[in-house]
């Protein structure tokens, strides 16, 4: 049954691009893309090109126009293999450090750190972390940038930098904005030792935990396809909204920004759609 | 034995005001007041007159002298119905929507947002929400806006907002800020989909999930009555510096602001006959 | 089996100071210092002797050099009788009260408030509190500012000072910060109940809930040898950074403050240690 659904999801979609790194498909008629990390062999680290290629992956997902074949309102992120990504390449990180390189080191975790805000901050599309292996240091933090992560039974979240001196700041920043349990997260840090999907979830810090691995793909598209049946312009105008207000601290203030937004999303055309629909006691037809 | 003590806490209550949305009563005896939503044909909608009559009514309970029959230390909201309260009328917003007046419907969401915030931040009583009903959009967010939640088995909370086009922003605001799991309350937010009072109080939402519909008026008033036996002028000022530090983000700042407040809080006459009594070793008498 | 392990850990122990309040032990080649407070009689009160004793304490940890007999890595904070601490000695806040004192009163809880802050923001020791029994006010206070929090079942948690009029402002400074529910930290402020281990971890509070009072010291112990296994230089550094990073609000800017504070990392000595052993794939020998 779940090979028959599962072999059904894969010849709908289309690969949009594929590299040594990931590959991205969009399956069109659903309007979710999936970004597979492929390569195991290195761990899927986030090496410098790793970082280079999903940046502007990222940016060409984002600058799809709502009619493109290639446009998608939700992006299911996974990767193949033991670990959904290992983070940076310690190499590369060897290297600048024995070149005692202070500012092209700072411009490897700005530039990483760069992705992840963007993936918050700019990019319209709702992410879902899908995982099912080690999400370790940087990669651990890849998946607290995204919007939503489904985790099942096998993966495990850490920040072990610790155990080689180098404490895991740029991944603290995304872990400490997820986690509801501020004292775990930073237990995590200081002892480095790894979470299970299921303390994770405990602690407040993803959205669903799938017992069996089998069903974590299901679980995870069943999501993508509720939050893709509603308007992207919608989703994309929310999201933008929803990151800015959760860092504002003032209530008058932030108020006063929200109230400006409901305002302004009541021009969005998909609004008047559904509100007219709603009325109307029908379904509503969403362009974008 | 429930009807009976219902029906007794019933014949105390002296009704202070009721119109065509909602009632306030006062237990004179326990200074506690009982605000009900009771327009459940609509909803409970927060319609534009609905918010400006709560607007009010919050205004005039926090008017009431230490001395008044009116006074009262603790407000339980609760509504009639199966609708807690379904958020803004949207026959309003759509004839605002079809004027492409954006000022005006600007005002209607800052106004609504307005009384949340009224709630927290200016009014000295300490509000509970009783839940056994579906609490939607800003009726979620007005259920958020209280400073505690008491739910039973058959409340459900959501933000289907997007389910219209029209993106939960005003009520992700509160809803962000009463939830530990924030990506759950992105979830919320991008799905519409409502979430049991046990998976509230399960994410850290709410205080307390009561398992039988029969026994939440009775846990609501236990917890209502333990606040009440405390001096009212000590939780008003308490509550307002508590909101107050919570969203300063500097340790130092915060603690200069709060040991001013401890400082400022021993010259209330009701913390003098507190401190008087715990060192007579006797029970404390209040006078406000 | 446990009592033989206790003695063991007893007697490698240094016994590095000693008061009426408190006595400071170093177990020298585990760096790992244990305050235990001392004073079971006055409930080990925050009088202000203690907090002027403590204070200085935590600032002869900090200044101990790697190299120096004394230096620690984690600090365990316990304390002895049934109460962790109950707070503030009320006997000296009533008399600052009846003297009417206002700058006084003021410096009582600000200096209280700084030793809190100081463990947080300045020593770079990694904090654990090792809570058995009730921590109270600005006990509880002190438990939650410790970095890290194990508790076992008989401990428990309040906040209450509404009881005899004066709400505990400056201990809800540190409360709400470290607990997940928000809701659930406003209720203990306004009840003045405690909340059991099992509940603080429940509603994300603590880092471990301890079944059995006799595991508690076994248990933080562990995590304290874990934690004190890795470069104390890297745990210090890292961990201001930590609390730097936690309370700025534009992503933008503690990305770029994340990304400076990891090449700083990178030249830590220990770090090029660390990573030169990860990469020849043996053990590292951290130096400090």
């Amino acid at each position: 049954m779940l090979n028959k659904s599962s072999s059904l999801i894969k010849k709908c979609f289309g690969v949009v691009n594929k590299n040594d790194n990931f590959k991205y498909e969009v399956l069109n008629d659903k309007k979710i893309g999936i970004l597979t990390l492929c390569n195991p062999k290195k761990r899927n680290s986030l090496s410098i090109q790793m970082v280079k290629d999903l940046s502007e992956q990222f940016k060409d997902i984002a600058a799809q126009d709502y009619a493109s074949q290639n446009y998608a309102k939700v992006i299911i992120l996974k990767s193949e293999g033991t670990v959904f990504s290992a983070g940076h390449d310690l190499k590369e990180i060897k290297e600048l450090q024995d070149k005692n390189a202070h500012e092209e080191q700072k411009q490897l975790f700005q530039r990483c750190a760069n992705m992840m805000a963007y993936i918050q901050q700019s990019l319209p599309q709702i992410t879902i972390a899908q995982v099912h292996n080690f999400a370790t240091a940087a990669g651990c933090q890849l998946a607290c940038s995204c919007d939503l992560i489904v985790a099942s039974k096998s993966a495990s979240f850490s920040c072990p930098g610790v155990k080689i001196g180098l404490f895991c700041s740029t991944p603290g920043v995304a872990l400490i904005r997820s986690m509801a349990n501020q004292k775990k997260a930073f237990e995590m840090l200081v002892t480095g030792d790894p979470i299970s999907a299921q303390e994770a979830y405990q602690h407040g810090m993803i959205n669903q935990y799938v017992e069996n691995n089998e069903d974590l793909e299901k679980e995870t598209f069943k999501l993508a396809e509720k939050i893709a049946s509603h308007s992207g312009e919608t989703l994309g105008f929310g999201k933008q909204a929803f990151y800015k207000q959760k860092n504002m601290n003032d209530l008058g203030q932030v108020y006063d920004f929200a109230s400006s937004v409901m305002a302004q999303n009541l021009r969005i055309e998909d609004c008047v759609e559904g509100i007219k629909a709603f009325t109307e006691k029908r379904h509503a037809h969403f362009k974008k």
